[in-house]
């Protein structure tokens, strides 16, 4: 729990679903928002923390801004590795960014960033109940 | 409120979204779910009924049970019109069956039914506070 | 079709579905994408073109990059209005913006931004087949 | 590629996505044609088929019925296992049926189906060009 801003988790693996694409062959732009959720999630467990445990005491860190810079399409079947690493961190928020990299060739698939606000039980912004 | 069972409500419009569709190049199976979904929030309304303000009272309506048969394939920006019609009710279940045509030649594009349970305030299989 | 650079479309309305939901009880951040792009292809159909016949002749509008700033929370069955402006145009990219209002009392639910290359029949970025 | 009818997978297993959630607080009952495609590729898979590869011959599998009857919520970060069996097949169409458990006490979540159709190059049904 003390990784130092700007430290990287290990890679977490996707495998792009068949639901995923859209028409133009390419997995949709707006999956990707799912992608670094589930990296989310991963990173959060490897620092020691558990998000589903901060929700079941009353904790949410809903999303306050995202982007999605998009560098190479992928499609159905593709193996992709997400980077989730700590940018910034104040009291009550912090940004991750993202990094989707195939996991063939290594290419570079997307970057992004989320920012994630701390509302406590109250339902108010609040300090983190952790420290990364 | 007093529709008896067979009875249609009028159809609910939907236009098919891009991401809605797959590489195969058609709308994937999976998002019927959310179609069937939508018509049933309208044709709850249109019995009388918000299902936003039943869970604002405690109950849920859970699917118990989904069917849907596909007919036609449609893609992207098909203009699709889904009929809903209470096939069975019982006192703590009830089941709604669909149909989708396309609204330019009223093809079927696809059947469907959903079971529903109704939970009350305390999580339990309850009464439907309403009958249709 | 010649609508200036920063012209502002009739807003598309959205209505919340129950899919779009998480456990954190509010609309998804990542469906904001969904809604971008149905407001988009209206915006497309007000200024006199249709992303679907682009397609059928063989060109594509695919997403370079994504911003979405969440303002404040909507749930199931909100009612929304989403605004396209066409921020930036090149010979081959333009940019749009978008903002969200709830129906109800006209707040700011949330902003962002697409970017989109046209890509032509041979897959490599071309002229829009269109200006706006 | 001599698997017997009736003959079963090794499970895959999935961890439910935070998206996957709806405000019932529980793994939206859509998603689950998302769990049983991404089982039924790796089911493919284990067979010695990609599925990918097919459609990369001009083959397409779409759905042309599924069912899925919901025994048990599930929630977010929940882990589960979807098994997949062969339960019918004829000359141009073919039938799975899927189970999903949970992983940390086997309880079963869901039971369903799909029935695929086989299309080959023309559009046409034809004949599976492989046997399971």
């Amino acid at each position: 729990m003390s990784d130092p801003l700007g430290s990287v988790s290990p890679p977490h693996r996707i495998r792009v679903r068949y639901c995923e694409t859209d028409r133009m062959g390419i997995a949709h732009h707006g999956v990707y928002a799912a992608w670094f959720e589930e990296a989310r999630t991963e990173w959060m467990r490897a620092q020691g923390s558990s998000y589903r445990e901060f929700e079941e005491q009353g904790y949410k860190l809903p999303i306050i801004e995202m982007t999605c810079r998009y560098k190479r399409s992928v499609t159905y079947d593709d193996e992709l590795l997400v980077t989730t690493t700590l940018l910034a961190q104040s009291a009550v928020r912090f940004t991750l960014g993202y990094e989707i990299h195939r996991c063939d060739d290594g290419s570079l698939v997307a970057t992004g960033t989320t920012e994630l606000a701390c509302l406590g039980p109250s339902g108010r912004p609040t300090r983190l109940p952790f420290s990364f």
